[in-house]
């Protein structure tokens, strides 16, 4: 037989391995020279790549030199620390390193037998960050529940969807498919992953309710109330409410409390989505935001925004892991196993939609091991002081105002020159390549997002970016 | 403001970041030496972990002895040369690199806008590879359709099998949830993914029908025809076919021009499931296998299987991306943007589930790259070559014998002495740790599969692992 190999050797990998490590370092050591939002016009890079795949191999070195001449330009520079748009993702090099190590032992984590650890760290990482956080006890694996990395919240969402639409047919739309009337709440503000999910789910866009916001754009929740008494006379079966803590226009909170105790007597599943705020639960003074959580039935969060892990890392917590675990298992045969047999183990499989799963939690237990929970505590602190003082000087500027009182990080403000002039202005600015942001609309105002969060954003960042906003605006 | 900071330095990720690369290194120099399944008890690997986080940083040294003391024993490797069970998830040095490079660049690529170049390198990539595969032009962005990177196969039959809900009915179960009595088919062979994602669509499990199979396993296109025309003579709209180029037990090989058929007929979306052995379609001499691909709606394979790029790598093509956005697109107003709105570029979160997503064309584009078309071509014939030779030893051993002709690299054998015997002769096998392969039922037998297709695995180590097996055989 030919023993021909176009295999890498270990020690290619050694020396080439190293070029990348330093290659990283540089980028970060150099990433404020990068324009923040790329400049390329749509179909620019794809033109530069050429139209058929190499028949001969190729050298790392032809690789990086495409990084640098062709990649790089079409890149926007999320880790840059003047990348103040939408959420933060994050990385650190702690979580770079522990994903390095996830890609080369490239185990397959569908069940424990095809890698404990796998399975095992992810169980104990989620009840050290559940502990980390005060959330509920029910959350943990010693109690009834468990968390699960998936790999968005979106994918979360969807997840605690069919869980719950399984747990209000009492497991029949699992076999005979939708048959009931089953109806949802979120509300005007909510991300639009939940509309997506209830249409994948088969419920339908019409069978959401957007229900309306107060005037920090938080959910009404006598006007939920009033609503599910409203389906519930017409026939439908109220089965879902999603609670922000953080909707992503404004990060507006939803009154947690209130929503919990109407879910608990109506018997509706609640979802809490704290994708980016979650983060700052590690600081025991910003849990008043989310008071009642006690009361929800799955809960998730994004390491991967405000936690220093980088992407994906989206953490899903259940207050009962048989409702999840029968809603999704499926067991055939050529995955029967012993371990799985003995009911001793979890099958992270049966958590989520996907069979196949990487080891995820490597990233997570790195950051928090390198961090420390005080390190963690100290950078979210960090970011809060500095959104802080972004709203200050916004108020003292007199062009502008601060339209919602920022409760974390994200600082929603405008310039007073109306809508146009807004839209203009961030244009202007992002156009400059010295900061990104962006906007979004509250009650027909266009709105900008001063997201800070980013790693490596320091307060002399987002200052220069505020000179940059004001210099910009004097000569529009 | 406190400037004290927590942050690895990028001096620091130098030093730390090549320590990292000289531990894969080793690790895939010495990977032979460790025992292929995982031999720990159930909660050891957790109970050796500390029940709380750390409240002070930790240094990289000591995670990584703990990676070396505390994970190691926990792991089932994947990519020892010795591993032959399930199907192989592989991963290769050039792909680690690509991946490592993804961590370090740490974008989202949701949109085009959040990142050009990510979008851009997938949609080239992927025509790239349609071309090295042979697959008909639609599935080509320069055509109607395109391919998209996602998690896994499971998802992208979840994905298909909502677009083509949506294509049945006008996309009115997205707007009013599901009011038809939509009907699947799949054959008895087809991987669970496709009945966990007909759950998960709200279409049911008794509405998923499961086709008999010939001699061969393959799903027999009569009875399909026949049960289509059933179903339809009382009122239900069957809407869903997959096809699996490959089923995970066998390997069976659907015969997709007699399905593809039936499915324009019937107006039916034909999803094609080739997630391991699509990547034999590199070498034109395996393509006779699928042919019949010019009917499919879509399909699926998993570079992170047989194409030498780590999880996560399932790539999946739409012969009429019209039908996938016009499923899947959703524009909050914080995500509008020019390009957008201009219609030139693709957002590939209209593309499937999830709104956020990592640049993960970079791995495969290294892969490619690295190997060139003939690599990869000669790695697969090697494959194919190894467990030819492997059949022919089973065949000769008198003992033994052949289940089912194989079509690529997945050998269906067994011990002639009955189930009891084959199970036994399974599991002690792997108790040696110094392989590892695992079984199936087909027709009620107990079939022991020999999946050779692991990045490194040699001739050498098959007829070793061979020689095992025939021994442990001998003394039971």
């Amino acid at each position: 037989m030919d023993d021909k190999s176009y295999h890498m050797t270990p020690e290619q990998f050694r020396e080439e391995g190293k070029k990348v490590i330093d290659w990283i370092a540089d980028y970060y050591e150099n990433i404020e020279q990068f324009p923040v939002l790329s400049q390329v016009k749509p179909g620019e890079i794809k033109k530069s790549l050429p139209e058929e795949a190499p028949q001969k191999s190729e050298s790392l070195d032809e690789m990086m030199h495409d990084i640098d001449e062709k990649i790089m330009p079409g890149i926007t520079h999320w880790q840059s620390p003047n990348f103040y748009a939408y959420f933060p993702a994050n990385t650190s090099f702690p979580a770079i390193l522990g994903d390095l190590i996830s890609s080369g032992l490239g185990v397959q984590g569908m069940i424990w037998a095809t890698s404990p650890a796998a399975t095992e760290l992810e169980t104990r990482v989620l009840d050290w960050l559940a502990e980390m956080m005060g959330m509920p006890e029910k959350f943990k694996s010693t109690s009834t529940g468990g968390g699960v990395i998936q790999d968005t919240a979106s994918t979360s969402a969807l997840t605690a969807i069919i869980a719950a639409r399984e747990r209000a047919t009492k497991f029949k739309s699992n076999k005979k498919g939708i048959q009931q009337k089953l109806v949802a709440y979120i509300s005007t503000q909510t991300h639009s992953s939940i509309e997506k999910a209830i249409k994948i789910a088969g419920i339908g866009k019409e069978n959401l309710r957007l229900i309306d916001v107060d005037e920090k754009f938080a959910l009404r929740s006598d006007i939920l109330k009033k609503q599910i008494q409203q389906d519930k006379k017409e026939g439908f079966t109220p089965f879902f409410v999603c609670a922000a803590i953080g909707t992503t226009s404004s990060n507006a909170i939803d009154p947690l409390k209130e929503i919990g105790e109407i879910c608990l007597q109506e018997n509706c599943w609640l979802h809490v989505d704290a994708a980016m705020s979650g983060s700052a639960m590690v600081c025991p003074e910003f849990r008043f935001l989310q008071d009642g959580v006690e009361m929800a039935d799955s809960y998730c969060f994004n390491p991967h925004k405000w936690l220093f892990t980088n992407f994906d890392c989206d953490v899903f917590w259940v207050a009962n892991r048989v409702e999840l675990i029968n809603t999704f298992s499926i067991l055939p045969e050529y995955l029967r196993n012993q371990a799985t047999e003995s009911g001793e183990v979890f099958d992270y499989r049966d958590w989520h939609i996907q069979l196949g799963r990487r080891f995820r939690s490597l990233k997570l237990w790195f950051v928090i091991r390198h961090y420390g929970v005080e390190g963690l505590q100290h950078h979210i602190r960090k970011h809060v002081e500095i959104a802080r003082n972004f709203k200050t000087w916004v108020e003292e500027s007199g062009d502008f105002e601060i339209f919602v009182e920022p409760p974390l990080n994200l600082v929603c403000f405008r310039h007073k020159a109306g809508n146009d002039f807004n839209m203009k202005l961030m244009n202007a600015v992002n156009e400059t390549g010295k900061a990104y942001f962006t906007h979004t609309k509250l009650n027909g105002n266009v709105v900008l997002r001063m997201s800070i969060g980013q790693t490596n954003t320091e307060e002399k960042h987002v200052k220069k970016t505020w000179e940059l906003i004001l210099e910009t605006a004097k000569n529009l």
